[in-house]
């Protein structure tokens, strides 16, 4: 265990992952959090550069998100896409004028020559967060989703299609020749990461891509710190998205157990530690009989912003047993 | 003189070129305007395609240009400007809600393969212009303004830097490559081009660039039809940006007749007809013993939509006489 470290890596795709971030980042120290987000839902929308779940970390660490509508920014407004429609323009994926301003910024900053790590640092000490945000590679990687209608590109089987086709399988445009950031190198290479926390994201989709970055995996996994998955699967269901309804598609069992399982077969030896939901306490025997991850028990539904700050006192205080004794404001 | 022939070809920059292609839309049949717009002065800005001069086209024959800021849409929004700004982003080109919508939908078309004539044509017909827009070439060319302060790309020359520098020259990265887009070509070849208006825009920046497209102005003499070329110096001065500026810096003398005499040097035999301003009415002998153009002298100034019209009745009836017996309304 590194005791000495001193910051919590947290793996996440965009809302699941980044409610139990926001609750990370509050109970830790300034800049003690390290996110690494999904980008292979990236895409080009209107000619921008859009990264829905980086921009998913930049308004929830920042306050600006919209929590009742679960995506964008709150107080929005949408004087773009009135002026789109009335020009008969492509509306489906719903730009607001804040959010817009993002992809301008990011764009054209990409268009300049910056790296896509450079363009969201930028963003996130613009949004005055502290927290440091990854994305999972320099290079554009594409989630395509095999279904029933065909390939479809993330956004179009996420936002077009409302996750209505039925799922067979997943693959990523670009992964192959994906590299790890160099910042994120950096911190990987500084000794300080004394935990890595794997949000309760799409296992599929969101943290399926960023693991899949070659090397990446095998680099946590040589860390030798704490590697902790939380269940993005409570009693069946998952909290919000499509992972569930992908699993039963998959021919997979709906449950977290599942999850636990699929992260087992593609990362083995990586995770250490899994946090389940207390609906799912049943499941926690089983599971700590086939493997040999310690399986803690605690709620993982974050409704309040109490829920998100408990989870990670829960999974810094007694899954991590206060691997960062500064941790603790 | 082509009497058989059904349309008007205005040539057009921005502002002023498009107060007369206003006039002639008017007092022209509807479908019996074709302009052809100075495409060098567009650029990208936050990786979008912004094209000003077609922009100021659309808004201006649509009835939706802020006619006392001179650019930009009638009861623009600023939401993304704003939150731009708050993000420490560029903001030195002003960006308007309404504005942006245009620039996304050209920059989503242009991406998914489009040509820019193509892409201006569904503009036009979603802002439900009669009037057919024609971009000067597909391919992208950029003016360069050589001043005391270096080559600077046109929109930060004239935005910017507010067409402060002085200015050397100028040269059109892109324009040897050029070529005249295919609805421009069709038109040229159908026999139903009347006559040629020379709007009264910059010499420099907006008709030289236009008539610069590899081939088009030999193309547009071989007509044979009346080609009217309006003055946009009047007595000393451009009416609006930096024309009269330029011809100091340039050396040369700042009034129509230097106008006229730069059209001569760089096209010869192109222009049939020239308009100078009742108030140049003092250079219209000289000029014509110097040349062959039929010289008109007319109020030239639009400041109303009546002074717009009343110029286009002017050209059509007076210097044209009416190569277009159909067109009166």
């Amino acid at each position: 265990m590194a005791g000495a470290g001193k910051k919590i890596l947290a793996l996440s795709g965009g809302v699941g992952g980044a409610k139990l971030a926001l609750g990370l980042a509050q109970e830790l120290p300034a800049g003690a959090l390290a996110v690494l987000v999904n980008t292979a839902d990236d895409f080009r929308h209107h000619g921008l550069h859009i990264s829905p779940d980086i921009d998913t970390l930049l308004y929830t660490l920042s306050g600006r998100s919209n929590r009742a509508q679960g995506w964008g920014i709150e107080g929005e407004t949408w004087q773009v896409r009135e002026a789109l429609a009335a020009l008969g323009g492509d509306t489906w994926f719903q730009l607001g004028d804040g959010d817009l301003a993002t992809h301008l910024l990011r764009t054209g900053l990409l268009a300049e020559g910056q790296a896509l790590s450079a363009v969201t640092a930028r963003l996130a000490q613009a949004m005055g967060i502290q927290s440091a945000i990854y994305p999972m590679a320099e290079e554009p990687v594409s989630t395509l989703v095999h279904t029933d209608e065909g390939e479809l590109p993330f956004q179009h089987y996420f936002v077009r299609r409302r996750c209505e086709p039925a799922v067979s399988g997943f693959s990523f445009r670009g992964l192959d020749a994906a590299r790890v950031p160099a910042p994120l190198q950096a911190l990987l290479a500084s000794g300080e990461v004394a935990a890595v926390v794997i949000c309760p994201s799409n296992p599929f989709v969101s943290i399926d891509p960023i693991l899949g970055v070659p090397g990446l995996w095998q680099q946590l996994a040589a860390l030798a710190v704490p590697v902790v998955a939380v269940s993005p699967i409570i009693g069946g269901r998952a909290v919000k998205g499509p992972a569930a309804k992908m699993m039963a598609e998959l021919g997979l069992p709906v449950d977290a157990a599942a999850v636990v399982q699929h992260y087992r077969q593609r990362y083995p030896g990586l995770v250490s530690h899994v946090v389940l939901d207390n609906e799912d306490a049943a499941l926690a025997d089983a599971l700590g009989q086939s493997g040999n991850e310690e399986i803690a028990v605690h709620n993982t539904l974050m409704k309040t912003l109490d829920d998100k700050r408990q989870l990670a006192r829960d999974v810094l205080t007694k899954v991590l047993k206060n691997v960062l004794p500064e941790a603790r404001r």
